[in-house]
């Protein structure tokens, strides 16, 4: 498993939706009354952010969770998932919050498998890594759901690692790539050097440059294909990744013209999970 | 016009993408190049937090900037949308970012001025509302968007609007709904009482229980019909809501059917817009 | 009851006031005896933030605390309402602090009660509720401490509700008010619109507008009665809501003019109620 | 003059008072027009946070803002005060804030400022302080009021200043008052040493054990004269504190009695001066 | 003791080193084995912040640990700290963090205790205070590890304390001491007077002026000496600090010379303390 | 130049420094009186954080200001650093923490460019990179320091990077490093794996699986240099990072030994540079 959101930023989605309290479940005044809330999956998904739902019911002020299933789990249509115990007032404090936030993760979680089941039946072992093109703000979220659909993060920001864009290299002019790759790794010994081509020839160019990586952007199958037979008999060819478009409909295509790594945004766009949640009152 | 994200916002986002400095640009020594980013519209779309995306540049420290659109403008594919200008540096340090922001929003906007004129082309003048269901943690951003989009919030927690769902009412037991309603009414005199009501019959028992507003949740275009017919004599009938399951493709057959407003969660899963970033040196 | 300020806010009231340690109970050398905080009420009162005075106690180090009533209570002279105990650090951490928030708070709370009370005297089931006038940047336990009393808040602030000021109509020069009466209706349906009047002539003019609330302002109670009268036989008239210098003094009489809400800043300025912290050590 | 609220302060007042935009200006379709607002004294006051209003009206939006008066300052019933210019959507979303502010902060400083004249015409040069019991979480904007109105803050919190309590005796046990208020000078050399007292013996005891101030704790101002005149002939006296229950009622009292210092926390319960805030639409 | 750092301010530790999870553990699949970490000092040492290190390691999610020793103690080398037990990923998450905290922050309370134990070779009872040069932003855990190796904090910023530079002098011109030491008595009665003199003349006219503290800025040790003598006679001599360059070295110098107090800033410097940590796999 | 700290950064210094104002300034009356604050260098350094100290003297509230040096420069003793001009109170505010922000940072830049130099004495060209033990809470700064000091941050903590500790080996029993190094490239196709070796058998291990980089830990440079020789003939030898108490005074043999990257924690603890500040009045 990956990593889980704080307690400080569940607590700033409890304050945005609740600031001032409840003033439905307060003026029908059931407040006090017991009850429960259950968590399940309406169809087939890859559950994200579950253990948040679970703490979120914690601090809306449930004494009891149950939790049966985790970030990256599979499940079937109809699987429970979580049940929490409490006041009324907790429950209806928290259950909306819990349910939009596991079904947008988990929603985006099934996005990010489907593309990575996608692309390993084109190749067994293929990786999918997500962009950072996600909602700004939201990163941690964001991360958190597409690893647990299996995904990597491509990269965490502009501080962590080298990725040199075309929008790069019209500040370079007709410099040579060997010398700005040479640059490049003596800046950031220790990091790899990734490049984004737009052509075939670009790649083939940059490859003998010695970047560590070729980002493939928005290359048919066919040219990323052309470029790894190219590459075949270089001692120590670049990893190969693909971008610029890859989805569920064509990451197979991707994979199976021999690309190492995919890089997708897709799964960011996945429509939410659908998730019920049922309350009744328990007697006391 | 309706909000803009505080600048504090935009450094959370700044700060998430960009922690320790841009290493690409600073390894390959070409920060203090001078250039020009321009943004332009690769399809036809509603435009939101455009001018966030400009303040994001400026924030990232371009010195000129010119923006050629609002949120809430509808531009054609390839329009400008807004120039840039200032250090390569300051260029990287903010244009994935502002783009992200500006696609993922405008999309969302697009999304919910889709429903609103399918909604429209139902019956002029009826209303679309966004739920809260959108990510936790950013309802800024999304409502910014929908606005831009021309859907209103349709309430913004739980502590500024009554909503009564059939998970309070498990708690109510048989109490007859006039009771209840008398209760909220007397608990939050100036705030209306919104009811959703999963058929035709509750939405008529709740409708003569006095309610303000009746949500009717996930009722076809024809019982949102007949439940309008059946409310037409009376003297001062509640408002009609229209939700669940709302899209562009249904929202006009609700509309046609006499609902006063439509209540969606679709336009927060909207596929992000299409804007592409150029970046030319400026001679100097 | 209404909601609890969270832990985030009451740590920081406790950094604010002890950033760096207790250097008196350090520098006497006590910090680790074992004692016993006792809070009464000197005067009769409404309680407000015991829960939050209680929490505030455990957070300063208390490992043991019991609390003898809850906000909204109404408690007599010489009531004992908390009980802490813990070591002299803890109980010195936090004590004046729990104080502090309490008087001010159960203040504010026996003055909306006093408001309240005395409505209810001119006319029984009347509501109060209480302006966004009070000390910006502290909503959250204004908000609390004036439910406690029995008042409701007025409306958050400029985002949740409609409420049209003479301020704003300078802006809108000749226009006839259902003209933008109707304009406010298609922008925000699901909102109730309140407008606020300064003369009989203005708010008959605005009821006939169509809007949802008159709020009078400054208006004598005969002239808030004429109101009433003049809308008597108004089929659905607006709900009538008198604000501007309301106080206990004159509560009542407002209420026995038939306003059906009062609106109050009263008792934000309400004087901080009387409470006695005792601290005894504990054998051992 | 002291200090100023930071940006940062004032954004989180905006942020809590308008969180998604203003709607009634929205709705009613008057945001672009152009307007003045301006505020003015309805009594005479002693002005607190005007910097701050002014402010504020610059970040919700007005370009243009005119101060006529400074905190601290003494003004007349009809004074202007301030004038902020801009589109009526930026005049409404800041000036019933920093209407609400200046109000507050200046019936504070108007508070404050009483008791410091009424002390003074007790005896001239006597200094008041304002203890730490204010609105827990609003240390700055009390600080900052008082400071307008003449008075100083007594201590931060627990963290800057030595202050020994009853509270903090009855850890002592029979300890004589030299041992341990010699424990609190080898431990904090640097600060002072204030003692509370609550009857005359216990005060001279406490002089006699070499404290550095006296806080005389609710004695009435004969024992507080009869304090001073004890130790009259002391070489090295301590600095006398009159505190608990101090108003402008009594203040003279107890700076005739001798006091040095009075310690009040009256001023923060004072109520908010009254200001007008006038806006007009401006030709263009 | 003195404090502990809150769990927020422990947290946003946590966050800068982790802020998306912890990759390698993740990767290697070791995440769920159970261990112990056990922290040992590597040298003698006096200890500070284990308590947080105690908690750091709780907060990333280890739910045993064992503290053996407390900040202020002197250690031996070989001696064992801290234990904690828990999952892999737990102890990975925290450890390093939990050890660079304690070993910083021992460094420092270390190098406190040498400074003060020299001072106190040269005159028993001297007090020692640390400046307020620490790095910026880190003034609580700075505080924190100076008063566990037995130093004062000299001030806590501009807002608590009187202190005239040289810096304040320039703008005073020609006035004589007498009258701004006046001027400043008048305006902060509560608090001392402290004035930094840098020639043995310059601080007899302070002293003259009715000072509470000379602060003697770069002066030797004979030159203390000289203005002690100089002060012997007078009734109320004022505190004598010495200033400008105090370590370890000259301390005593100081202290024998006769100065009250001691000021430096050298600790903050200190080299961190060696702290070893160990990590072993549980059986289970 | 690398990146700056934000303007929340520095006003979190500023509040921490100057929470309420500066007493002392206003105390004495000196506040509006005009002034320049010059920042001279005391002795040769290289320079940190001078972007930062302007931007404080403008935040403080100095008008001008004028900046002659720049990050990651080397000046001379007696070079003029920094001049702002403004009134003395914001003058005051500022420049302690202005000067101390520089002299901390600029100490930890010229601790790290002495290393640097100490290497590349033995080796030009050999990188340096710093880890992640700095002080928790203040990785922005410290990287900010190391940068301009010619270094590189070594990784920026748990979630960027791979590095396999022998705390982590602990958990892997007894399998082959190539096992557990595939599974690392298999999670983490697009990060280097870096592996801490602490004798030249298991680096030799380490590097036929494969790693990226070897760390060895606490090698003396001629064990460094042993397996610089064995490695010689790989054809794709992994980098050879020197690690553990690698300071300025032996730097230069273990890049003399080959190492193509040292790692060091050294420079975290220089001592702060001297910098001097003068105030002087200015006419008007």
């Amino acid at each position: 498993m990956s990593f889980v959101l704080s307690d400080a930023r569940l607590l700033v989605m409890l304050e945005e939706d609740v600031p001032y309290g409840d003033i439905t479940t307060a003026g029908l005044g059931i407040g006090e009354a017991r009850g429960r809330a259950t968590f399940r999956a309406r169809t087939t998904m890859t559950i994200a952010c579950i253990e948040e739902a679970e703490r979120l019911m914690q601090l809306a002020g449930c004494p009891a969770t149950h939790r049966l299933a985790f970030s990256g789990a599979q499940v079937e249509a109809g699987a429970e998932l979580l049940r929490a115990e409490g006041e009324a007032a907790a429950l209806h404090r928290g259950f909306k919050l819990a349910q939009s936030l596991m079904e947008i993760a988990s929603g985006i979680a099934t996005g990010a498998r489907a593309v990575l089941c996608a692309a390993r039946s084109g190749r067994p072992g293929v990786a999918v890594a997500c962009t950072r093109k996600h909602l700004p703000g939201a990163k941690e979220v964001m991360l958190r759901a597409i690893t647990a659909g299996g995904c990597l993060p491509h990269r965490l920001g502009l501080s962590d690692s080298l990725l040199v864009f075309p929008q790069h290299r019209v500040f370079l002019g007709r410099q040579p790539p060997h010398l700005w790759v040479a640059r490049l790794r003596a800046a950031q010994l220790e990091r790899k050097i990734v490049v984004e081509a737009d052509s075939v020839d670009a790649a083939l160019q940059f490859a003998h440059a010695g970047v560590d990586t070729l980002q493939l952007d928005k290359l048919p199958p066919e040219d990323v294909a052309a470029v790894m037979r190219a590459l075949a008999d270089m001692p120590r060819r670049p990893l190969i990744a693909a971008t610029g478009g890859i989805t569920e409909a064509n990451a197979g295509h991707y994979a199976a013209a021999g690309a190492d790594l995919l890089v997708t945004s897709a799964p960011y766009a996945a429509p939410p999970a659908d998730i019920e949640v049922a309350l009744s009152p328990l007697g006391g």
